[in-house]
C-alpha cells in the first residue's frame, strides 16, 4: 500500500491543485452480519466514514459495505467475483471468522481452522491478483468477559493467531481487532459481564462498539497509507 | 450427453475402423475419502474400469479420481481449478455429501443445507461452462441400519432431497446412490446391523460395497451415453 | 395397573354406593416444555382432563403436570424426589427425549443413547421400588416432515427404538407417540410441511397436537387399567 | 475436615502407641478416565501412595479410586450410591468436567455450565449428608497450549470459576488443578505445544502428569488436615 497510496494521495493532491476532480480511494468492507449493520445509521462503517471527512484529508477516501448475515470465510470466497471484484475496490478489509467459530456451537456448522486458513489465503490471492490491497482483521469477540472464560475464546485466540501468521507470513496488515477488544474489555469491564460493553448481543457492536471498530479500522487504514 | 457421447462412441467407431487411436472419454470421480480409495485395488473406480474394460465398448473410457479425504461440498469448489478443470475431464460424477452431515456431530464443523446446495450449483456452472457432463450423486450412507434409526438418516434424506431436485431444475442425471443403497440394504440387512453390509465403519465400502458403487456409477453412466 | 386399577375402581364404586368420597387415582406427567405447557388452557393435560370428565368414568382420576422447559432424561432423575415421589402419584407418564436428542445439535449438549437408557431406567426402578405405576413415551417430533428427511429423525428412531425396547424387556405399557404422529403425519401432511399440522415450531404443540396427544394419552391409559 | 482429621490422627497415633490397629483414613477418588487411569501402575493415584508411604505419617490413608471413562458430572451422580456411599470413605475427591466440555465438540454431548453446577452441588449435598468429607478439583486440561488458544480453554476457564465459587459458597476446600497447570504450562512449554509435556494427548496424563497431579492432590490433602 505504501506506493500505491502515497502516489495516489500525491495524485489526488496534484488533481487538486488544477481543478480536476480526484480519484477516490475506494474500501470495501467485506464481512458477516457485523459488516452488514456496519453501512446503518450509526454502523462502523458509516462512523468511519464521519471520522475520515472530519480529518484534514481531501475527500478521497469512499467506502462500500459487502456483509453478508451468517457468512463464513467459504461463503465469502463463493461471492467475492460478483460482490467484491466486479466493483473494482482499490482495498478490501476482510472481517471474517466469528461465524467459523461461533456455528459449531449453534448448528454444528462452523469452519475447522485449516479449512479457515485455506480460503481465507485464497481470497487474498484473488485479491492480489488484481493488485487490490488487502487489510486482514482478526474476529472480535463472542462474550465480553475479559478472562478467557467465554465459551469461544480458545478458538477465537486460535484463530486470531492463525491470521496474524498469515499476515506476518504474507507481509500484510492486520487490524487485531481481538487484541483491540481485550485490552479495552481489560480495563472497561469491571464487573466481568458478558455484553453490554462493545456489543448488545455478545457478538453485535452497540454504538460505542461500532465507533471502537471505525476508530480502530481508522488507525490501521491510516497506517497502510504510510 | 445424448448426442456427444453418440458421437463421441461413433467417432471411437470411425477411428478403429482406420487404425486412427479413438478419443478417450476422460471421467472424473470428484469426493472425498471414499473416492480417494476408490483408487485403490478394489477400489470403486477400479472395480468400474474392470466392467468397463470387460463390456464390448471399445476402449474408449478412462477413469480418474480426484479424491481428498474429510473433502466437504466447499473443498470441492476450491481445488476444483487445479484438480478438475486442468485435467480437461469429458464427464464429472460429483459424490460429495457425507462429510458435511457427518462433521456436523463429530467436530461442529458440518455444512449447512442451503450453503450445500449454494456450492454444489457453484461447481456445477463452472463444470458447465467449459462443457463438461456432470452426473450428480445422492450420499451414500452413514450407518446401514435400514430403518432410518442411523444418526444421520434424516439429513442424509434432507440432502439427497437437494440433489435430486438441483437435478430435476437443471436437468442433469442422478446417480442415486442413497437410494440404491437403501433399497439394498432393505432386502439384505435382515438383523439391521450397523455396519459390514456395504462398508467396513458404517461409512468406508468393503469390496462389495465398492463393487456396488461401480455398478450403480456404471448404469448412470451408461444412462447418460444413451 | 391391572389389578390395582381394577381393585381401585371397584373401590371408587363401592365408595361412590355408601357416599364415601372414593380415592383418586393420581397421574402425573413427568417432562419437558412439552408438559410444562401441558397445564395451560388448551395443554394436552388440560385436554386429558376434559375428555376423562366427558366420559362414563367416576371422577377418579386426578392429572398432575410436572414438566419443565429443556429437561433432558437427566434432569428428570436428578428432581424426581421433589417433584414425583413426594407427590405420592400413583401413574407416572415418563414423556422426555426431545431435548436428549435436539440439544446435539443445537448447543452441544444432547444425550447419548446409551445414558438415555441408563437414566431412563434408573427412573423406572425409583417408581417401581415405590410401587408406582409407569407408562413410557417415544418421543413426538422435531419437524413433521413425512419422509424421514427432519435433521433429528434418524436419532428420534433411535431413543424410541430404545423406549420400545425398554418397555418390552421390563413389561411396561408404551404410548407410541413418534409413531403416531408418523402415522398421522403421513395422512395427513401432503405438502410435507416441516411444522404447522401439529406443532407451532416443529416442536411444541399446536392446539390439534395438544389434542392428539391427549387422546394417545388416553388410549395408553385406558389400556393400562383394563 | 479440621476436626475430624485431627481427632482421627491422634486416635491413630493412641491406637499406635498401644498396638492397636489405627483406622484408616480411606479416601476416594471419584471421576473420569483420567482417575481409572490413576489406579494403573504410575497412575496419580498410584504415585500419590507412594508419596503418603514416604511420608512421616502413620500408615492411615487409604486410598481408592472409582474412576470410569467418559463420565461426565451426572454420571457420578447416578452411580455413586453404588460406587461411592457403599464405599463408606472418609473423604471424597471429585474430580469431574474433562468431558462436559469435551464432548460438546466431539459428540454434541457436553453438559450445559448451569446443569453441571446443578449435579455438581447435588453430589455434595448427597456427600455431605453422609458426613463425608469432599475436596472439589478444577478440571486440568484439554490442550496444552499456554495462551488460551485450544479450543475449549473458554469453557474450562468457566467450568473452573463455577467449581471455584461453589467451594467459596459452601466452604469448601479446591484442588486448583486447572490454575496449577495454566501456571506449570506457562512455564515450562515454551514451544507452546498442544500435548506431550504432562499429557500424552491433550488431556490424559504422561508420568509427569500423573506425578504432578498426585502432588497438588496431596497439598490438597494436607490443607485439609490441618
Amino acid at each position: 500500500m505504501k506506493h500505491l497510496s502515497k502516489g495516489m494521495l500525491l495524485l489526488a493532491l496534484i488533481c487538486l491543485s488544477f481543478g480536476v476532480p480526484p480519484k477516490k480511494i475506494k474500501v470495501l468492507f467485506f464481512g458477516d452480519s457485523i459488516t452488514q449493520a456496519g453501512v446503518q445509521p450509526n454502523g462502523y462503517i458509516v462512523k468511519l466514514d464521519s471520522i475520515i471527512k472530519q480529518s484534514h484529508l481531501p475527500d478521497s477516501i469512499e467506502l462500500t459495505g459487502a456483509g453478508i448475515g451468517g457468512n463464513k470465510v467459504y461463503d465469502l470466497y463463493l461471492r467475492m467475483e460478483e460482490d467484491v471484484l466486479k466493483k473494482n475496490p482499490d482495498v478490501v478489509v476482510i472481517y471474517v471468522g466469528i461465524n467459523d467459530v461461533w456455528h459449531k456451537a449453534t448448528s454444528g456448522t462452523g469452519t475447522d481452522p485449516d479449512k479457515y486458513e485455506k480460503f481465507y489465503r485464497a481470497i487474498i490471492k484473488k485479491l492480489q491478483e488484481k493488485n487490490i490491497k488487502v487489510l486482514l482483521c482478526t474476529p472480535s469477540v463472542i462474550g465480553e468477559r475479559n478472562d478467557n472464560s467465554n465459551q469461544q475464546d480458545g478458538d477465537l485466540n486460535q484463530y486470531s493467531h492463525i491470521i496474524r501468521s498469515m499476515a506476518k507470513d504474507l507481509s500484510l496488515p492486520v487490524c487485531d481487532l481481538h487484541k483491540a477488544f481485550a485490552d479495552y474489555l481489560n480495563a472497561n469491564n469491571p464487573s466481568n459481564l458478558e455484553k453490554g460493553i462493545l456489543t448488545v448481543d455478545r457478538v453485535h457492536l452497540n454504538d460505542k462498539g461500532n465507533l471502537f471498530v471505525a476508530m480502530e479500522m481508522w488507525k490501521a487504514l491510516q497506517n497502510m497509507m504510510k
